[in-house]
């Protein structure tokens, strides 16, 4: 009746773990949710009153251009260029409703059913699943807890096959948090250019770098003998830095000739991306940069609590800590799923288990630790010490 | 560099036509835009001042459930009810970001790459490319003109293969705007009930069916020996009746089963559909009926007048005509896309190419009627009379 590949997949993991909330008693004070990725404070005010002024603006209500209203792609495109020291133009970007829209998008314009695209693991479950539900074959190259789960370049090398079409990675990466480190990203840049594959850099995750640096230089023109529009696709969601994941806004940087294929995928998708959440944001981009930082400050001291609590916890371990995840062996022999079920239950703290970003990773529990602020961080151990599993 | 299947889709053909509108110099007066469906009046008042109200509102903000707000899913399973004479539920529901991700989300579901999709030829074009996309192959009926472009079941029949896991159907049809009786679908429902493949209409202009008719009986749960759910998907838009593409928003009807399969895909496509729309539109399904059949009775109005107006037009007759649409035959001998294109550069009146819907369509051109004015619409035999192609 049902496609077998639709069928294979499990249900969606941030909804199965969401069911299990019903279980806490409530006995240890209020639910502290490290599960889906949700920063725990409010959008900007000035973001809230444009929301508001465009929602029902006669230009917000019609369909919009496919690749996105020009507003944005205009003023994306210029904070792209600011952040990375380049020139990149409105053309070379394309609005989608979400990031995980824009990793469908791509790996879709890229990959036909059969071809295979490669890929960390631990992996963000979505990924997986997209390639999985299209009959993209997905390969694994095992992230080395001992690497701080950073990609061996070499690895990469030796991972690619005839089959492989793209690598597609996450940093700062879900779940472990890992921060790829620039001469990491352009190592792994080489070898996919000399290897013709696409690498495909989702990257949702970036506002919240410490300090907010520049996270890589793969979009200098000058620095390498290709030119990264050839194999090069980033991507990006305005969920989390803006606090607006109910909106559901993505962007992707990609060459005008990689647009123009995936505005084909996009119009069968979905058309347009919902237009007056885009005019809201456009101008926001740039007027936010300090409220960003600040966001992205307040969050490092997040981190900086979520290390000591773990710290002092016995059978409790960080296995990574980055930012926004942090990465967690937790005490128990059991499987992730029950362990975080139990957990839950139990002390009604609400993590992702490790079992659900791939084969190895039942030792593991993703705190999404930039939900909650320091009080409740602080409050963690009074729920945890006694947890065993 | 990219799949081959993205490679040989045209550029999304609403945008192909809107390009050329630059052409038009503006001497027969304002362009009248017949292409994209777009109703040619505002949205309601009350929902206008709700999508106001729940754009910046803290609920909308966060992630919601993949299926959609339970307040959409809801009203929408009591409108369905209400319509049908029957008992459809919340939990068979399921809220996308417009109906072009209602179909990619149900095709995904019911079919692999390399299986078969069967459809009417005219078809439209992004049923068509969504499959191809997929790898899904395609299989065309050819609907006769002599019958109003109404599917022959026997035809159906005929046609079904081992491959076959769905039809794909549009109903009132885009681009020919023909409705298809009650007894044709239900014969074909049974044709698919016992050849066991699923049974996918589309049904965006339902709201526009003259006189606000039940269009079929596929949702009766005594009438037939299987259960509907067992075999059909029912696609729904809220774009054209309520006058919101932008927002996006369109639905699923189809059995629990087959929604919790639909839910994997619209994870990985978008999470969930935009929250604010969704909240603003619950309650205005019933609250604005009076005001849809209102507007189905004004569109009424414009199909009249658009009879009248090619009655009288030498060389150009209308083959179909129905609740949105006019399928009309030009007079020129060339192909459809030279004739659209010339058509509005001289005369101001964009239209769709016959071409784009698929083979054997060179010879007619989609006018939306609807989204025109009787003024406007009385005005094309002035742009017309002299057109040769």
């Amino acid at each position: 009746m049902f496609n077998p590949a639709i069928r294979a997949l499990t249900a969606p993991p941030v909804a199965v773990v969401q069911n299990w909330i019903e279980q806490y008693s409530g006995g240890l004070g209020p639910l502290i949710d490290m599960s889906q990725a949700v920063p725990g404070y409010p959008p900007h005010p000035d973001l809230l009153e444009r929301l508001t002024r465009y929602a029902a603006d006669p230009a917000s209500l019609g369909y919009g251009p496919i690749e996105g209203e020009d507003e944005l792609r205009e003023a994306y495109a210029d904070h792209m260029s600011l952040r990375h020291g380049t020139r990149i133009v409105a053309g070379e970007t394309l609005i989608t409703s979400g990031c995980n829209q824009a990793f469908i998008t791509a790996a879709l314009t890229v990959a036909s059913p059969g071809d295979e695209v490669l890929m960390m693991r631990p992996s963000y479950f979505n990924h997986e699943a997209t390639l999985k539900m299209m009959g993209i074959k997905t390969s694994y190259i095992d992230a080395d807890p001992s690497r701080g789960f950073i990609p061996d370049p070499e690895d990469i090398r030796t991972a690619i096959t005839e089959r492989t079409r793209a690598l597609a990675l996450v940093s700062p990466n879900n779940p472990t948090g890992a921060i790829y480190p620039a001469e990491v990203l352009e190592a792994i840049r080489e070898i996919c250019e000399n290897s013709g594959i696409w690498l495909i850099l989702d990257e949702t995750y970036r506002d919240f770098l410490p300090g907010g640096a520049t996270p890589h230089h793969l979009l200098d023109t000058g620095r390498y003998k290709g030119d990264w529009r050839d194999h090069l696709i980033l991507l990006y969601s305005f969920s989390k830095a803006y606090c607006i994941p109910g909106h559901r806004l993505g962007a992707v940087t990609a060459g005008t000739g990689t647009i123009a294929e995936m505005a084909k995928v996009m119009d069968n998708i979905q058309i347009c991306a919902p237009r007056a959440a885009q005019r809201a944001i456009a101008p926001m981009i740039e007027a936010l940069t300090g409220w960003r930082e600040e966001n992205s400050r307040m969050i490092a001291a997040r981190a900086d609590v979520f290390r000591q609590v773990f710290e002092n916890l016995d059978g409790w371990e960080i296995a990574s800590l980055g930012a926004y995840f942090g990465y967690v062996r937790h005490p128990a022999s059991s499987d992730s799923i029950s362990v975080a079920e139990n957990l839950v239950a139990r002390t009604g703290v609400l993590t992702i288990p490790g079992g659900f970003f791939g084969q190895g990773q039942e030792a593991y529990l993703r705190f999404a630790f930039a939900n909650a602020d320091t009080e409740a961080i602080s409050s963690l151990p009074d729920r945890l010490v006694t947890f065993q599993g």
